[in-house]
């Protein structure tokens, strides 16, 4: 059913998943930095990934093949990713008339950007005429239920961080990865837009009305055979005060198995808060277990990632032995060293 | 600005109040018990409820004078508030043609329903072409911002329960209604349809989207006087994981000074979540007040608000004692006797 609610076009599938694989748009990227969504697919989702197209004034290099529309679509390119935040993190007009022509060639178009491909009426408009999607995946367009506490198959294991912004997904998608590489059963459940775009499918969790964000992270997390891991990407933090009730919802419509508590250890306040301290990993996992086992009594808390980018080789390694030694797990940083010890006290709970 | 959002057409202001005072309608309600969102009203907002008017058929009755449309519109009457819960809580066509004639005579209409004024075709037209005001007050019309999480002036009370629908609103009205009775400034801060609809202002949290929740409660519960209390209406429960967002959400961004425990002493498992036991008044304040003081460390646990409407008197007094021993807190039951041992705790705090 075609309608229109809060000015987008819902048009074509209840579905959150993005058809694959992706042409990445890079678009007039002044820096590599400004693509790191694109970015991010070619590292976590290389096989989705199947080139790049750039303008003539981007500064950004994936070091993917440099593809035209056609030749991506010919390659079997599904749908066109804008790989790229400009700055405000709006969908620039210099980009649309390529949009206009790849929708014409025949691609879905996906975005996580702040402003719309739906409130563009043109891409609308030449959308409709083409039965093409328009992805906006800050949006939902999924009628989830209310939560029902129902204890289910698999096993779930979610990332908790003393603040937002702390390497959540990036400990997520390391574990996926390298349960992967073990040949584990594993599935990264993306609740936020750059974590959809990787992937291609998941939840804007953080879009979600009230009532029905436990509910989606349940209809996200189902039943599996009872040796599946999904790997769900954490959000916001208990402790962080615009976003502890996203966190909640994760925690109790996760019901997980295990937590990956994620931390900084050189951020001295709350992310957009200077008023308000970090809380120590101790607090943290005081507050998060207690809460955890009542919708999951056996969950444990398993081990500690640590993003120790603004430190030198020497102090990463040890402020992950003090972590160790304090919390009596296993500490590591996924960028540095991988997942795999991680990986490993996940394996142990069985 | 008018726009549809949702179907819903929101034509004339940016505000959650409703018009007072109202006219109650109790359309066919088959009984007392279908009433109780009027019943509520005449309860706790006396001065709003200038009459009531039933239909032929209706079996309830709040002991207010029978007025016609046209006679409520002459007292003063602004609102014609649907104050009857019909079987599965839609509007009935049997209401209708009253509804129709009502905003003709100059009426706003207010519903807390799950369908809404404003999908039904007939009663927009007619309200547009009078510029009158259909409130659905399960939709929000406001753009809240994201909670900043800075310090308040004022105080600010929460109740927070062991489960959901275990009295917590009562036990704000009451508080509040005491507060007044001392003279004391006090403000009810509703955060669900049926506080709505009973202090003609608020937010409907649950129908609020996820990022903004916490930003909804902190517009709710603005700067005050220093001695000014907002007693903020709970929601939901840290520990029903269908809603613990929603709980969440206000235990941050209502940054309590005082925190009220409510529960219900007979209840053994958590509404709608046969599988999850009601945790205990220890463990709900174990657990809530560390999250609480992340957002002001002051935060005190003052008192326990129980609804003891199962229990005979005496059984009611001896469950009120034990709980006062164990927790070393006054516990009340408001229905029974009032909350002004529970506005001392608060007044003790200052």
């Amino acid at each position: 059913m075609a309608m229109w609610i809060r000015g987008v076009f819902y048009g074509f599938r209840k579905s959150a998943m993005i058809q694959l694989p992706y042409l990445l748009f890079l678009g007039d990227a002044p820096d590599q930095l400004a693509a790191k969504v694109g970015q991010g697919i070619k590292d976590w989702r290389p096989e989705h990934a199947l080139g790049q197209l750039r303008l003539p004034t981007c500064k950004a290099d994936l070091g993917l093949p440099d593809l035209t529309l056609e030749e991506g679509f010919a390659s079997g390119a599904k749908t066109l990713v804008i790989g790229v935040a400009n700055r405000g993190g709006v969908i620039s007009q210099v980009w649309k008339q390529l949009l206009i022509e790849a929708v014409v060639t025949g691609y879905d178009l996906a975005s996580g950007l702040h402003n719309r491909l739906t409130d563009e009426i043109d891409l609308v408009k030449v959308a409709r005429e083409h039965n093409r999607t328009l992805h906006d995946v800050r949006v939902s367009n999924v009628d989830f239920p209310i939560a029902n506490g129902r204890k289910r198959s698999g096993k779930r294991v979610l990332g908790v961080g003393t603040d937002c912004s702390i390497g959540k997904m990036y400990t997520g998608l390391a574990l996926d990865h390298s349960m992967k590489n073990r040949g584990l059963k594993s599935t990264f459940r993306a609740t936020g837009q750059t974590g959809i775009l990787i992937t291609g499918d998941g939840i804007p969790l953080d879009a979600i009305v009230a009532d029905f964000m436990a509910g989606a992270v349940e209809w996200l997390t189902p039943d599996n055979d009872d040796d599946h891991w999904d790997v769900i990407e954490g959000q916001g933090s208990l402790f962080h005060v615009s976003y502890s009730g996203v966190t909640m919802a994760l925690i109790h419509g996760g019901q997980p198995d295990a937590l990956i508590l994620c931390h900084e250890p050189t951020r001295k306040t709350m992310r957009g808060l200077p008023d308000y301290p970090l809380p120590s990993l101790e607090e943290l996992r005081n507050a998060v277990l207690p809460l955890a086992r009542v919708a999951n009594p056996l969950c444990e808390v398993v081990g500690v990632s640590v993003n120790t980018a603004s430190l030198n080789a020497n102090a990463a390694e040890n402020c992950l032995t003090q972590i160790e030694r304090t919390m009596n797990l296993p500490a590591v940083d996924p960028f540095r060293q991988g997942a795999d010890r991680l990986v490993e006290a996940l394996i142990g709970l069985n």
